[in-house]
């Protein structure tokens, strides 16, 4: 074990303490991990849309990032010291109906869950700044030296694997990849529209071009898009009809199959409707608004097109993850073209504008740096 | 050949003369099969409530038949005089795009056109009386001892099973079966929903008990649902609840496969929302207005459930029916019980009665009788 196992480390983290103010570096108390915990010194992170939606302060956000194992709860036999992990902010108890059906990977026990700012363990914290409690973030907090995480949301990974690059798989890119690898499924020379070019949308072209899809159409309302993989490019704004009606103009009749990753509505039912009758399949990845109603018309079902959603892929984490390092590891997968830009830690904010600007896919931070 | 090959046929019809009105038995002419046509002799006959719903007259119904080849056009090479079949409202070319897509049994060229009252080859009737044209009906009019119809719509059958009990699979018993078998797919042991227990519904639950499921839930307003394997039943008029949350909660958050064979749009939302989240299917086969919504949270999709639609069970009629007629012949799937009355062809119009009155299942009209 390390010399700190078992001791309150403290360390560098950056803290939200209130809505739309910048993170601010702190010093913060991070107490050993409990029962089914594991202490994680992050290397890397980067940073998503969902860090930041919460109404819970003071809270340390990020979900994406890279580590090493610095000490383990009791109970813990599949992590130890040293290993290499990818934190997960949705995880795999692999004990209920969900983590043992082939099928789901929405745990019962470890399913995301954005308002819970405390440990499974003991509903309490393990940050503290000066005796104050600082809430967790999707059970990972990753924009801190150190992090507790429940062993269910840890990828044990290929040491060999640099950190500075898969960090990336820890959500959007897997999300994308495997809404295309795992649900949508596109058969060798089929044809994909994927709605949303940004991170998750072009992880999907790129599940799209590794599934052997021979046109993959990208639909963005930014002029600029990122390539890809993205064969054709359709910008709904450039048309009289409607974008289902141009897709299937394109494609006599239909795409084979489509993947939607903006979380608007009428992009969904878009992507549904520009599905091929008889086989054509849908896939829902982008998250929408409370009140949103998906409509469409009944007989676009009848005549045997299919919707489906997916939450993070489809992966489960703690099984399947390690899988798509390997993939990378493989140079099946690209992962060096979502990392666009690197900040120090220390610069976070900066990344936050990058992000919020749309000039970033992925940007990656040191935490040494 | 036969020696009525290449000759007018003069034989006994029901023709519909005009909307809402009872059939007339009439002696009708029957022309010689024309290219990849085939003259069939009806033998028994059933209906669907699909019978009768058209603009176009006179017109001679009925689709859900056996009989025998009498004589075949040029180019016929599948099929031969005395030969088995069943007409099927919906056909396979063979040569198109669905037809070559293994998941689809949407041909181009013969797909279901309940407007088309003429041959594909001349754009005219084989059927006259006294001269005056009369018009086909889904290309298969089973309502005649003689009826003309393409070698695409033709299941060829085992001559070895009985046509009075086969000869309802070739249109709603099939639909069902297929929605279940091919579509739904339950797994061993799993939860089955079925809304609407006519005919289709019932034997959707024919499909989920030979498929193994454990629970086969009925959903119907009719209080005194016939039972066809059925293991639970709900009426949704017993419950204060919409009936999706009743069967939520008989089966701890959801069943694992639903079919809607009511073709109400609120049943479908129903048949939907009620399937489990992580692994749920719901099928769709009822034929909603066409001025329905299908209407759903689109977090209802995000949490991995699916919904599919299919039509004529997404059999391809030449292809697989003949495997669902051994299907009875190998003891595997149970006809008899689906046929609750018979009546002769001479009294049609009381095969409608009992019919629009839901006091058969299907009726069974010999033609000789």
């Amino acid at each position: 074990m390390s010399s700190t196992a078992g001791q309150v480390i403290k360390c560098k983290a950056a803290v939200a303490w209130e809505a739309g103010k910048p993170l601010v570096i702190e010093e913060v108390e991070v107490a050993p991990p409990q029962t089914n915990e594991v202490r994680v010194k992050i290397l890397f992170t980067a940073l998503c849309h969902s860090d930041g939606q919460t109404p819970l302060f003071p809270r340390i956000f990020g979900h994406e990032a890279g580590g090493i194992v610095e000490s383990v709860g009791e109970g813990v036999t599949e992590l130890k010291p040293g290993d290499h992990v990818l934190p997960i902010f949705t995880g795999e108890c692999k004990e209920c109906r969900h983590c043992k059906s082939e099928e789901s990977n929405l745990c019962d026990l470890l399913r995301i869950n954005t308002d819970r700012g405390v440990m499974l363990n003991d509903g309490k914290t393990r940050f503290t700044k000066n005796g104050q409690p600082i809430y967790h973030f999707l059970g990972t907090s990753t924009f801190s030296e150190y992090t507790v995480i429940h062993v269910g949301c840890l990828a044990l990974i290929n040491p060999a694997a640099p950190l500075d690059k898969v960090c990336v798989l820890s959500c959007g890119i897997s999300t994308g990849l495997g809404a295309s690898l795992n649900v949508a499924k596109p058969k060798k020379g089929q044809s994909v529209a994927v709605f949303g070019l940004g991170a998750v949308g072009l992880a999907a072209c790129e599940g799209a071009r590794i599934a052997g899809a021979s046109r993959i159409i990208g639909v963005d309302l930014n002029p600029d898009p990122k390539k890809f993989g993205v064969t054709e490019f359709v910008n709904p704004k450039d048309h009289d009809k409607p974008v289902q009606q141009v897709i299937a103009d394109m494609t006599d009749g239909g795409v084979d199959r489509a993947v939607e990753c903006t979380g608007s509505v009428q992009a969904m039912i878009s992507a549904f409707e520009c599905v091929h009758d008889g086989w054509g399949v849908a896939v829902l990845v982008g998250v929408p608004n409370k009140e949103d109603a998906f409509k469409t018309h009944p007989l676009n079902f009848l005549s045997e097109r299919t919707l489906k959603g997916t939450f993070f892929g489809n992966f489960k984490p703690r099984t399947d993850i390690p899988g798509v390092v390997e993939k990378y590891m493989n140079k099946e997968l690209e992962v060096e073209k979502f990392i666009t830009h690197s900040v120090p830690f220390s610069e976070i904010n900066k990344s936050f504008d990058l992000m919020l600007q749309g000039k970033s896919i992925r940007c990656i931070m040191a935490m040494d740096a």
